[in-house]
């Protein structure tokens, strides 16, 4: 592995891409006009002192945004309200350019002021279908204009049939990545690579937890980038979204990091590597860390067109359970074992989920956006964190995120062991007790042929990890 | 400068410090009693997606914050209202204490489930005063446990009267720094000095903006530090609250960079540095730098006790002027060019504000805050915008930031430069153009004394700075 040399300079989508994606969402949408928001930034303790401004998903899959811009698509019409320049802004923000400008450059029909938002949706109001906004101030705002509340994340049943009307017209478009999606998910998680591979430079000489994630984050704030998910970067493993923290690290430790960035347009990363902080595994570590390979690369290779993603969980599970039946940790038949819950009492959460412009794609949807209609989440234990079942396709990506972790709220449960009774090996199990949390997690692409595993250059095997910790 | 060679471990308030804290503004609010919420996340995209949690900053005065905590102080006595652990918590996020173990820890005198905030409130309504919240959730809940509107920010005479009250009694404790409170703002300044060393050292060999404010974040990262406020680190520094940018950074550039990180516990530092992307200051480029370094330490010698913040305020503009008139881009004398308002052309804000867990601290009160009670903010251009207007004390901690700028929509406005007709000497500052912004700033705590600045290990000279720029 090399260090980068220069910051990668990220591929721009062209105003004829977001062009076609605003048709694409308003010929989907028939005659329901959809409204999207940027959004407002939002404040971290008094109100001028802002969290760094993340415009909506919505609105950066259509078009550039500002802060308080809205999009209207309305058949063949783009109107985009924007705030026109004043002086104050200049001398405080920088110049902004006028609305004209702003028309040309954005390669909408029109540009208005964001003040004459409700006066032009008035008419409208009867098929205005309205994008679940990202903070209250802007709900609220989108309640005025629409004249009737704004539902945040409803369940398909329950929402105004014009707001579902937009939703779906949204959902199938950002489903399938076009190229210039695809482009901006590689250049995500390339100089996300890159980071987990600092982070792995880093290690040895680290004494605490945030050493390691700072020479992570370094990376991706030299080329402009935003974390797209607050970082887990941990040697408490187990705790499956462990908050910042900051605790000592000490050579028998194993290190989850699950990080990735998103580019300057938005488009996320999201990798998980967990490697020793001594830079060699323990055998123990070794032989756990190689049976959850196992179940990545084996879920990676399911990931093909038709293929059914709770298929790819299964999958998973599948070569979890093998593998630790083979170290002795279960003992019985596989298939007998994966029906009294034995994966998910080590692994007990879905093997992943959508990506793309958010690092769980369109969460903001619920499982409208996660789940095929008619398909349902199992009430099971560990599978019922399934966020995706859906039948994959080229252009889908999802992440590929198997794990191991001894949690002991999990393990010291009758109600979840006691189904494995002695095929449970606790004496076997205890001599595993320096693995707390693996995690290994790549970015896949569909494809019509081979999976793309856009994350291929982040290091993986324990060949290529001790190789990266010594670099 | 010599690099860091550990993180720094910051200094930890003890449970007597909050303690008396609790006690002081319970006794000030006197029969009203004090609702201090710590808030609630805030989401970045989709619902699950937050930006890092960061607690009011009234709740860290008094205690360690957790979210969706609230602290209740009435007469003698403190009750805490938290979320009891349960089980998916612990999956999910980690063990949480009980709440019993919290009120040992916290050193409160009672614990309750928040469940039962509005149960336990509804007989205090009418002597109850509210602390602004930061966020909408937690001010719509705060709404209904206490029967009212809650008013963010709002001017001193149409608060209620409850609320006020809670206001004043914060405010008092707030604004004179304890031992526990200067000694977080030394650990957040001495940490910020050395990021922005780290951000000079990265300087020479960097091609863009976001390669110097990376190597500054990774020194807070580091040390598990966040910013306490958006950076501005640019070429462009006559753009006062310049945004995050990415521009590539030129040889004959200046660089600006108003950086500062908070502690664990929330308490933030606020230095501006300026410097040469190459390395040297030019001919001209220093001549600029050391008149605004002139003012910068002429403003610091001013802060002692009873001196007005104003008159700080004047004295830079004064050290300004004299320095533009030793230069020739002013002609006539000082007072006079004063009075016709010659420094806010270049320096169009205020010399500082308050520091303390806020950046500008307790900007959430308004003016309340920053104006003694019958001062009122000038109408003039530049003196309008300054922030603090109160007679100093020992235990105040205030930034002082004087600046130069070359702001094209200022210096184009005959209404801001009619009034110095031939005095500004156009073609003399033509000669200057390679210097856009030039700020300089320090963090300094009154004493009854010499003014202790906190900041004093950040480079500031030019020859300190070319020295950290070639180390």
């Amino acid at each position: 592995y090399t260090l980068y040399a220069a910051p990668v300079f990220f591929p721009v989508t062209t105003r004829s891409s977001f062009r076609s994606r605003r048709q694409q969402v308003a010929q989907a949408a028939g005659s329901t006009a959809v409204l999207v928001a940027a959004g407002l930034p939002l404040s971290r303790n008094y109100p001028a002192n802002h969290h760094p401004f993340r415009a909506s998903s919505h609105f950066l899959y259509l078009a550039t945004a500002r802060e308080n811009n809205f999009l209207l698509l309305d058949g063949g019409k783009t109107t985009l309200f924007a705030e026109a320049p004043d002086r104050d802004d200049a001398l405080w923000h920088g110049p902004r350019p006028e609305l004209s400008q702003v028309a040309e450059s954005e390669g909408v029909d029109e540009v208005c002021d964001v003040g004459q938002l409700a006066q032009r949706l008035e008419p409208l109001r009867d098929r205005l279908g309205v994008l679940p906004p990202q903070d209250g101030a802007t709900r609220e705002l989108l309640a005025r204009v629409a004249g009737r509340p704004i539902a945040p994340n409803s369940p398909a049943g329950e929402l105004d049939a014009r707001d579902a009307a937009a939703r779906k017209a949204m959902f199938e478009a950002r489903l399938i990545h076009d190229d210039a999606a695809q482009d901006q998910l590689r250049a995500a998680a390339v100089v996300s690579s890159q980071a987990h591979l600092e982070g792995m430079r880093a290690t040895r000489a680290a004494e605490r937890e945030s050493e390691i994630e700072a020479a992570i984050s370094h990376v991706l704030r030299r080329h402009g980038m935003q974390y797209a998910y607050g970082p887990i970067a941990t040697v408490c493993g187990e705790v499956l979204h462990s908050r910042a923290s900051d605790n000592t690290v000490r050579p028998g430790d194993l290190f989850l990091c699950d990080m990735g960035g998103e580019t300057p347009e938005g488009w996320a990363s999201d990798i998980t590597r967990t490697w020793p902080i001594s830079g060699r595994f323990s055998k123990t570590q070794r032989a756990i860390y190689e049976v959850v390979l196992s179940a990545n690369q084996r879920a990676i290779a399911k990931v093909r067109p038709g293929v059914s993603y709770r298929a790819v969980h299964e999958e998973a599970k599948r070569a979890l359970v093998e593998g630790l039946v083979e170290l002795g940790i279960f003992r019985g038949s596989v298939d007998g074992l994966l029906e009294r819950g034995a994966a998910s009492l080590f692994f007990p959460h879905g093997v992943g989920h959508l990506l793309g412009l958010d690092v769980h794609d369109m969460e903001d949807f619920g499982d409208f956006a996660g789940y095929s209609e008619g398909r349902l989440r199992s009430k099971a234990f560990g599978d019922r964190y399934l966020r995706l079942d859906r039948d994959l396709a080229p252009g889908m990506a999802v992440t590929i995120e198997p794990g191991f972790y001894q949690v002991p709220g999990i393990l010291h449960d009758p109600a979840l062991t006691g189904p494995l009774g002695d095929d449970l090996n606790l004496d076997v199990l205890a001599h595993y007790d320096d693995v707390r949390g693996i995690r290994i997690e790549d970015d896949v692409l569909c494809t019509s042929g081979e999976p793309e595993v856009m994350t291929h250059g982040c290091p993986k095997t324990v060949a290529e990890l001790e190789a990266a910790l010594h670099s």
